[in-house]
């Protein structure tokens, strides 16, 4: 069985892993000269806290497996079974002949259409999306003393910070009115908001950046200008389905349709991780959520099913952490707000306090909240920020896995122990507080 | 409704907040001249982690409640419902009807029938169980050099940990072949005693102390002498149910009966926290498991039933951490020892790694043991040492309350963010051992 695999993201690397481990033919197609690399360290290669670009990378030892580096896949042609390669390099096309197809073509980093965004990108404008453009920005960076950063999400957040560490003034401007307005609720965005500016972070909120002009030097939003040495842009990434929409196969709201064997519309065609519309573990709807530990669990799917296991993908949770200046921020599920656009009548709960006993030394404080559904008293999502809210939302996360309800939740037998936790942690206030409005 | 609480501990204090809420005319009776405190906090006041023992203790601000501290219960009379209590200053012997009482009178150190152990109490023997005990410790600590503790569970090892701190040559001497014998499987447990030992705190295991002599300063096992300043004795605590016993209410094998209602034998009498025998939330066979957290839910559940509720408690977890020089031990549900005994046919795997991404700078591990019922592949419990093992083990906890498979449990999807996980964190590491024994 020959299978071929376009992309080597998190994704396409756990497809091939599993696939070869099942004894799979493999062609591995991948743009880049080196095999893969691990996308959600770039931030932190920008303050040297990762060293060097190539702590990133990784390669695979796989048996029976042909790796075309520097190669763009052209075209794919679903009747012949045959995808158009092209060498990068030498130019030379090649016409690679498949009995499976895995796509893991990831996602492209969106440029809003900011006037001079694009034109100036790598010279005024830079993005952090791979190895190549983030170095470009840590080279800015070196002989630069500010910054603006277009974007309040994960990237462009924990970028700021370390731009910040590596000495330079950064200032947030987001469009929405919010930071990581994909992942959590305004309440909890603006305790991330106050603990940035504390940081010495300035985060402007409702402020949509107009153009970038100057080299990169002056962003304009409606209210003001913003002086700075360079602008990193952080809107954002969109799955990169051009090559399977020309090839004709179905693509949804967001990218690729797949079912949950992920199956493209498309015969022996298989796509995973950034690239597709994924769904809701939590309501099945299709949804967007393009995070490392998905696409790891996706490849791992597609290459069972295309080698004849039998998998299913059950859905996202969205499961999600930053860590920002010290402080954690997760969510995972359904936001209040997101719950209510798929018209869900909601309870929530908060519970705020602190992490050890509150005898034992430390001033160490987290935030949690919780979204139940009034009509069952399930779990929907939560969210969390300060020390120990990843753990916490990992918890939270394992809960709306098991459709638990809110009333089973708070009957869970938590450790206790005076360094690292009260006998009544938050998450557990949070449970209190949901079932008096239930 | 007239609600008599004897003993004002985690359950009793628990008990008495509940009642309170729900409007009942209260009265606690606690032997102690202060309402109540955190147990749990007494080895950290040894070091100075936590400044003062009055840092420990706790009121409580109840609307129509008597409280009679410095009293003792003499007897109880389940037929004429009443208790018979004495002013321990005054001396005086009063007589107090109940309409319904909650016994809620803890644990008592275990003092081993080890020669001069009892003799020397408070000179040359110490334990760590109220503050007035403690505080002799730690006075004693104050004026020595060096000591040895007898018992490596939570006490003992935390004891241990801040006496060395503290600036003491500490040795613990063990009478079974692992630490936290009631924990943790002997795998584990002899990581936890390569840490202590390699943070400069022998461990002998197998060694039953025979006779402490010479005020405490020589402690002789079969094989050798151990000198030190003093003997520290933490053999654990047993179940404090002489008031019940005489009462004539039914005793188990490790406390008190009680039905999940937290009901005793005897009519309107309820019993909760350390003095009670628990019952497995895994098997619901009786356990013995004295737990802040397990006794907080075991007293709201009393209180609720006495006050018209209707609450019933599900059985121990045994969730349980002990963090031990910088490191974190932490176990739920049953060992792999405790499920064999129990006539499990068990698979298990474990899975160990680094905290953060392999490419994240930091060298902290962590390691996880599952264990998993070969017939239905539930989960029965789970260990974790190292940094982050006390959320893992929660993790675990919540998986097994939720009654999830491993396989279930295997598609679990956690956070992930560099600075604080790997993509395929050490949990998923041990469900992919552990499901390939299956």
């Amino acid at each position: 069985m020959n299978l071929v695999i376009i992309g080597l993201g998190t994704a396409g690397y756990a497809a091939a892993m599993e696939a070869a481990k099942r004894g799979a033919h493999l062609t591995v197609i991948e743009k880049r000269d080196f095999e893969t690399f691990s996308p959600c360290g770039l931030p932190y290669v920008v303050d040297g806290s990762i060293p060097s670009f190539e702590d990133l990378k990784h390669s695979i030892r796989l048996r029976n497996t042909e790796k075309l580096l520097s190669h763009s896949v052209e075209s794919i042609d679903i009747q012949k079974k045959t995808v158009r390669t092209r060498d990068c390099k030498k130019g030379d096309y090649k016409t690679v002949p498949y009995d499976k197809l895995i796509i893991a073509t990831g996602a492209i980093p969106v440029i809003p259409p900011i006037k001079g965004a694009r034109e100036l990108l790598g010279k005024g404008t830079f993005v952090v999306s791979g190895i190549g453009d983030t170095s470009e920005l840590k080279k800015k960076a070196e002989v630069s003393k500010s910054c603006v950063v277009i974007g309040a999400g994960a990237i462009g957040l924990e970028t700021a910070c370390t731009l910040h560490n590596k000495g330079l003034q950064v200032t947030v401007v987001e469009m929405l009115p919010q930071v990581f307005p994909q992942a959590i609720d305004e309440d909890m965005a603006l305790d991330v908001k106050n603990h940035l500016e504390d940081s010495g972070i300035p985060v402007v909120v409702n402020a949509r950046v107009e153009s970038v002009t100057q080299d990169g030097g002056v962003v304009v939003t409606a209210d003001r200008e913003y002086t700075a040495d360079f602008a990193m842009i952080a809107a954002g990434v969109r799955a990169n389905f051009a090559l399977a929409e020309k090839a004709g196969i179905t693509i949804g709201k967001w990218g690729i349709k797949v079912n949950p064997k992920m199956e493209t519309s498309a015969q022996d065609v298989y796509a995973c991780g950034d690239c597709i519309e994924t769904y809701s573990y939590v309501n099945g709807e299709p949804w967007m959520m393009q995070l490392a530990t998905s696409a790891l669990q996706m490849g791992q799917v597609a290459a069972t099913n295309v080698m004849g296991g039998n998998a299913s993908y059950q859905g996202c949770l969205n499961t999600f952490a930053s860590e920002l200046g010290g402080k954690e921020i997760a969510s995972c599920g359904f936001t209040e707000n997101q719950a209510a656009r798929f018209g869900y009548d909601v309870a929530v709960g908060e519970g705020a306090g602190r992490v050890t006993a509150d005898y034992y030394p430390g001033e160490e404080t987290v935030k949690v909240k919780l979204i139940v559904d009034k009509k069952d008293h399930r779990l929907l999502g939560g969210q969390a920020f300060g020390v120990g809210a990843f753990w916490r939302v990992n918890v939270i996360s394992l809960a709306v896995k098991a459709h638990m309800t809110v009333d089973e939740f708070s009957t869970m037998e938590l450790a206790y122990t005076p360094p690292l936790s009260t006998s009544h942690d938050v998450l557990l206030k949070a449970c209190d507080f949901v079932l008096r409005r239930l």
